[in-house]
């Protein structure tokens, strides 16, 4: 049983993925998502421009938050640590609804090629934002580019560790896990030769 | 002018390229393709099973590479030592005809969405190529997977100041910009906090 209480944007994007994973991305229509989830069109039409908007604004939000993150680390924080502060704000905004989004969304790549491009985009998407919000500290750019790409692995790693339906206990916050997977990530990129 | 006489193949991946371009993906059809080419689609069928294939046959070839650089690397060489000869092994196939792709690949990604997604595919696609050859010669995950990031970093900075059209000298071999780029980001790794 899911720990959280969908309102209607969640069950139009529960129901989407459901679909695209079942019938593919392309084959799949506003209405039949609507229908899907016991809503009308209309009220697709509310909450999301269309059906691409689904798997866009998620992704617009995270590489948003994770800027902010790092813009927000003190002026002498090192660029690494700008980093844990993006992940961290990401992490923080992320709810019981991304965790049990996760399989769904998994299941849904898996099955379309048309995603795996998609979730390919997103993490260049968030790769290209926190190099960006580095740079902007004054981080040089291949400096930026290698920490940006530590935090987009922490988050990766993290996520799939915190959304694995495989795992018994209560995952908690999301947060733990994205820190502790930038920590090992840390360490082996400073102990690589 | 070109400085490589391009075969058949390379006309169609040009042509191509070009299409895409001017009028799209999706819209781009392998008669055409041929057409502009100046080559009947047989002969198109004859060098490629669709029109996805022109996109997809050099970056499955280009994983390849990676790949086998890194496991012909001495048994007691370094992650980053075998990540090296894979961008060796990798950049050494890359000719003159690559090179005078590059704009043009450039140009057709920035104007298609479609293509953006492929080529992100393509980078997450070359960075598991590298990860598995680590793994497989018994590098931890963590570290296979940065030591991969900076491969893929690496190939994609030293290819785009080579094939940069704005420079005026002649460019020389790719692997020469590969192994600065690369140079260039394990100390910014190594110096990373």
């Amino acid at each position: 049983m899911p720990r959280w209480k969908p309102d209607a944007r969640q069950r139009l994007a529960v129901a989407a993925l459901d679909l695209f994973t079942e019938q593919g991305y392309d084959e799949t229509t506003v209405a039949q998502i609507a229908e899907r989830a016991g809503l009308t069109r209309s009220t697709f039409f509310r909450h999301f421009g269309d059906k691409r908007e689904i798997l866009t604004a998620g992704q617009e939000m995270l590489s948003r938050l994770l800027a902010e993150g790092i813009a927000a680390a003190d002026e002498d924080a090192t660029p690494l640590d700008a980093v844990a502060m993006g992940l961290d704000r990401a992490s923080g905004a992320m709810t019981d609804f991304n965790r049990e989004l996760g399989p769904r969304l998994h299941a849904a790549i898996e099955a379309n090629e048309e995603l795996r491009s998609r979730n390919a985009m997103k993490s260049i998407g968030m790769a290209a934002a926190m190099t960006d919000a580095l740079r902007r500290r004054g981080v040089p750019e291949a400096a930026a580019q290698v920490a940006a790409e530590l935090g987009v692995l922490a988050f990766g790693l993290g996520y799939r560790r915190w959304a694995d339906p495989g795992r018994g206990d209560v995952p908690g916050e999301l947060v733990t896990y994205t820190r502790a997977a930038f920590a090992e990530l840390r360490s082996a990129a400073a102990a690589l030769r």
